[in-house]
């Protein structure tokens, strides 16, 4: 359930950025940092063969990589 | 090593509001949904007495609260 809340946290972030054309508030080392570390996490679950720890960072992931396009996009709007 | 890029990865968002005073693209939802997340991988590090979930959780919880407060304290600016 912790898993799950702090991935699903970033689709209301993925859908604010998308409507407001904006992420210049977000930080881009914050982006890629978190994104190294869920990398790391989603390695260690494929090595558990753990599922849940698979699913739940694939899904972080993309997210993050959806807020990381949006970033280098939306830059000065 | 993956616990602390996802905890450390909130220090350069935190730099970046302070500097800048802004915290408009950052979505309230993500910050307040991910912070009951963490809160509840606290509770789990607490319950299984694991030292490393603990502080990577308390210190990304108030790494959050400071980005709550800022975006609360910033808005408009």
């Amino acid at each position: 359930m912790a898993g799950t809340l702090t991935t699903v946290s970033f689709v209301p972030q993925v859908h604010k950025a998308w409507r407001s054309r904006r992420c210049d508030d977000l930080s881009l080392g914050m982006l890629l940092t978190f994104g190294l570390g869920v990398v790391l996490w989603l390695i260690y679950g494929l090595w558990l063969h753990a599922a849940p720890i698979i699913v739940a960072n694939a899904v972080t992931l993309a997210l993050i990589l959806v807020l990381v396009a949006f970033k280098l996009r939306f830059v000065g709007h």
